[in-house]
């Protein structure tokens, strides 16, 4: 009876490291899986350079008003109400889904239903997120605060008819600030975890308020806006041999001026983070 | 007969408004189209900035050597010979050509015959190239070392599964090297008008070695090797309030190698773009 169950235990254990083959699942290599509040601060620091240097390189171009202007390819193709940079968004996720993007749910899509299915075996990532939580999407409110109101603010007026790397380098940015608002609900389910007793009572309230409150650290916030902008200083800078960046350097001689990327921080990035750490809260008891 | 005149210029004066409002030509504007020795230099100079950003946020990822394996996506697609980060560039600059990025003349694809007809209005870029000398191009060199050489020292072992954005991660470091490196046709070109008797004698003998030693200036080279090191520093340094670059802080705190940087300008970037010259220049007076 014993050896029998010994041997039904290696047949599926077998079989189970058989699937996994096949499916050709990998796990991540030398990094630990466990979502801390350290982990996660780690990330949100090192998304605040990917973010700079998107927003440097955006501000590279003038502002090249035709790739968001639908009739500008009105005369060209059959696509009448999108503009260059609706097209050339939903074909490179195209291009990235297939590539197997978003299987990470890291990284989630601003045209989910352009999607084409993963050509590539599924990877087998970490799956942090309460599942009835993970779907808050707060895509659609990204792309047109992005365009209507901040992109105005890094980019000068003109046109230089390189409407296609602009329109890559608005992806780079786009994907890089989705990242780290989406990231809210990695950064709530670690708060939670940590002490999920402080929040119960206002998730079964339904009391936003309450959480937002929990959620907010006006110090640390005051923080981030500030790294943020030193961020843009120190990137943006012209670097010059034996100068080092300093204080008194007028912001006209940055390449994104670091007030506009503090208060892209203050106003939007970190209250639409909350938003969707509030938004996830109040599901993760689903 | 005066008057029948100028009603003949009229007409073809508004023959040629009519042609330039159909082809949607349109110039840059707001800026000056001439190529000097000080709109190269400033040109280059910001390409650097470019350069350092990419190669830090490819360093974000480690190696994810699957991205590069063929045997990867063997059994998932019928690209048995590709690797996805192949695949991946044809498809990403098949999007990026139909938005006219190739319309520019600086930008270069790596993979030309997969290119599909730009969906957009032509643009009329200023062309200041020598037409028989504008085709030079290295693309294959700089795809084969930037993988086979440079990738492996900015990057760490390990597997994070991120394979798609890893690729965008490569085409964004192979774009802006491809963008710098053939921005030697432009560097030749400037040079050439400022002073063509020096050059004419060593193009006509077909003399590279005379040509090699006309463009280099070792004192200029060695500036921008230190720059651009010194650009990796700044842009690579975990940035923290209260506390500024220094110039004692040890190479693995920052996001890449500043000495890798040093030899990546130094052993190949300077070098290659020099060959570009000097082939530009032997086809100059075709």
């Amino acid at each position: 009876m014993a050896s029998r169950l010994v041997f039904s235990v290696c047949w599926f254990v077998l079989l189970l490291l058989l699937l996994s083959s096949v499916c050709g699942g990998r796990r991540l290599r030398g990094e630990s899986t466990a979502l801390t509040l350290e982990s996660v601060r780690k990330f949100l620091t090192r998304e605040e350079d990917s973010i700079v240097f998107s927003l440097i390189e955006r501000a590279k171009y003038p502002c090249n008003a035709p790739a968001y202007d639908p009739s500008y390819l009105g005369r060209a193709t059959k696509f009448h109400a999108l503009s260059l940079v609706d097209l050339f968004v939903r074909e490179t996720e195209a291009v990235q889904a297939k590539a197997g993007r978003y299987q990470n749910p890291v990284e989630i899509p601003f045209f989910p239903k352009d999607m084409t299915l993963p050509s590539v075996p599924p990877y087998d990532f970490p799956n942090e997120l309460h599942a009835a939580a993970a779907s808050v999407n707060v895509s659609n409110t990204i792309w047109r605060k992005y365009f209507d109101e901040w992109l105005p603010q890094i980019t000068s007026q003109g046109d230089d008819g390189n409407y296609a790397p602009t329109a890559a380098a608005d992806l780079v940015c786009l994907q890089a600030l989705s990242r780290r608002i989406h990231y809210g609900r990695y950064v709530a389910e670690a708060k939670y975890r940590e002490a999920p007793q402080d929040y119960n009572t206002a998730i079964r309230a339904k009391d936003r308020d309450a959480l937002m409150k929990l959620l907010t650290f006006e110090s640390q916030e005051d923080a981030v806006k500030r790294r943020v902008e030193e961020k843009a200083k120190v990137f943006g800078q012209d670097v010059t041999l034996g100068k080092r960046v300093d204080d008194s350097t007028n912001a006209t001689n940055y390449k994104v001026d670091p007030m506009v990327v503090y208060r892209l921080y203050g106003d939007w990035v970190i209250p639409m983070t909350k938003m969707v750490q509030v938004e996830y809260l109040l599901r993760r008891l689903d």
